[in-house]
């Protein structure tokens, strides 16, 4: 029956997104969702959206969304693109922006969707090693490329680059978009946003389903000067639309302008991030310094996939990337307290108890 | 600062869709919008769905949606692919389906973002010329190709095909996708859907937001083959894992599953649809023979563009297109008994005073 399919999707090979498993009492640390509910203020939106209304179709533009995000940041809706969550803001931005006769560029450990894009798009790429331990170095991009992109924090080692450094290669790179994917930038990374006045080839993308807690309402958004976001919006209105429906749309809105809540819940998972790596380094692990909600962590003795089998029996996820350079490592996501917790409780079982079985 | 942009994204022309004001009082009868509003359990479903869990993923894969749409049709959820709306679905269904080294084929006068699609995914087409009654002849198609993409009902016409003329083509193209968006289909004709197990060159493409009411969701899918939904899932899985958020996949299922208030209100689309022809040529307009939501007429003695521009001033919309063939032609959604009476009404004055001008 292939014969059916278009000859240029036979070769692609999807991203495989973490287990969305609907087990009831699973500590999901999987897939850094926020392990608390989103703003008071979202659910009360959404609530007065249920209505009639939802027989219409949603605002194309996204008028107030935008406005929304660009008041937060002092910029103007011009300068910002809507899509259904950062993943299809970041397959229009490789789509519409990075297709060039050079290849792009970006880490040989990062978010691994990335070479899905490029594979979907037909964009030829080069990954760069990461060093030794794990961190982007600048200098190592400018270089003849197509484009960069680099997601900062980096997904999934956590570490991130300061705005310093991403000014310079924005500067030494001037012809070259260069996409900052900041999905998890609000856990403690310097934004690049403030630095989109002053570079035309910047394109600074993020989400709410992660700082905001609404990863099961769809929605993200890129941040740039306004002729990259008008390629963004021709891809867009060549592809749907409509991606945002009305409820992701004014869910969003309401996430955005509940600065307090905001602040409040990224403290508290930034306070559990810090408790559980000095926890997790106190057992054994090697842990790498991340300004995301999740840890990308290393046990001086045991595999990353017999720890991850056991916490998965003592119903807890966390993630493993069978992948060069980090397979004997796991992401774990930063939960509530109790839920840091109970995670700690389990390892300090495992860890005991395979350590004893390996010097019986 | 286009030297930015990919160079595969300069020439698209991306499709315009109906107008979305938010003026209030306004008769929208220019986007196939439903006139009544979603099933209470719709609401009822998405009201208990605001909630903490919101912070989660959704399910990627949308197996409760799935199951509804399948079991409604005696199919299986291997049969089922979801999109963000059909216009996400139709999208991915050019990519993954229909690019081959023949041009497709569809008809000149049809759903206008095919076009666009062809021109995003680099595919190559035909337009096979409607008849002077606006009808498709099957036999047109059977030809070598690359794929055939019909709308039935056809869009902006309205006009249906037979189960049984489609039947042909599929036994006569056996080797070509054919793909049938079924856009409209519940108001009054014959799906496809029925010949899926005798076909597997053949995808279905419908949608909620028409006859149940909920574009403002957006919720689409394709049935067909398994063969064919493996490769509308492999393009999916390569540009967002998760299209569909956790209330429109909720509504979605609720507004499938309630078989009761779906007949019921696509009943009363029809009967107006019916009234408003009748009305509609003793005011002297030609009305293409419709089995959609809407109606595409011509007036005898006034140009389309003036009655549009004269029913806008009486905060009635409509849609033109400003196309070959059809730029004397609107296309009316059928509203409401309520709004269908008014938009008469309105018509009458202006048709009226419209002929005494010119014999003045």
């Amino acid at each position: 029956m292939n014969e059916l399919w278009s000859d240029c999707i036979r070769s692609l090979e999807p991203y495989t997104p973490g287990e969305q498993p609907s087990i009831a009492g699973l500590i999901k640390l999987n897939t850094n969702e926020n392990p608390y509910p989103p703003s008071p203020a979202v659910l009360s939106a959404l609530q007065s959206m249920i209505n009639a209304d939802l027989r219409l179709y949603p605002d194309p533009e996204g008028c107030a969304l935008k406005q929304a995000i660009a008041e937060m940041y002092g910029l103007r809706q011009a300068n910002i693109f809507l899509g259904n969550g950062s993943d299809e803001v970041l397959a229009h931005a490789f789509h519409a922006l990075l297709k060039h006769e050079r290849p792009i560029l970006f880490p040989d450990v990062t978010y691994g969707f990335y070479p899905v894009y490029c594979a979907l798009y037909g964009i030829e790429f080069e990954t760069i090693p990461l060093d030794d331990e794990f961190q982007v170095h600048i200098m190592d991009y400018i270089r003849p490329n197509g484009g960069i992109v680099l997601a900062n924090p980096n997904a999934p080692t956590g570490i991130a680059l300061s705005r310093s450094q991403l000014r310079i290669l924005l500067e030494k790179c001037p012809t070259s978009v260069v996409v900052i994917d900041e999905a998890y930038v609000d856990f403690g990374a310097e934004s690049a946003v403030s630095l989109v006045n002053d570079f035309p080839n910047l394109l600074v993308i993020q989400t709410v389903s992660k700082s905001r807690a609404l990863a099961g309402l769809r929605a993200g958004f890129a941040i740039g000067n306004s002729d990259l976001i008008d390629a963004l919006n021709i891809v867009k209105d060549c592809f749907n639309s409509y991606p945002l429906d009305r409820l992701a749309l004014a869910g969003a809105e309401a996430a955005i302008c509940d600065l307090s809540y905001f602040n409040a819940t990224r403290q508290q998972v930034v306070n559990s991030r810090e408790w559980l790596t000095m926890q997790l380094m106190d057992i054994g692990f090697s842990v790498l310094p991340s300004k995301a909600n999740f840890l990308f962590v290393m046990h001086k003795l045991q595999p990353a996939q017999e720890i991850q089998h056991q916490l998965r029996q003592r119903n807890i996820l966390v993630r493993h990337f069978p992948k060069p350079r980090v397979s004997n490592f796991l992401r774990i996501s930063v939960g509530t307290a109790e839920q840091c917790e109970m995670l700690v409780h389990a390892l300090r079982e495992i860890i005991v108890s395979d350590t004893s079985e390996v010097t019986c």
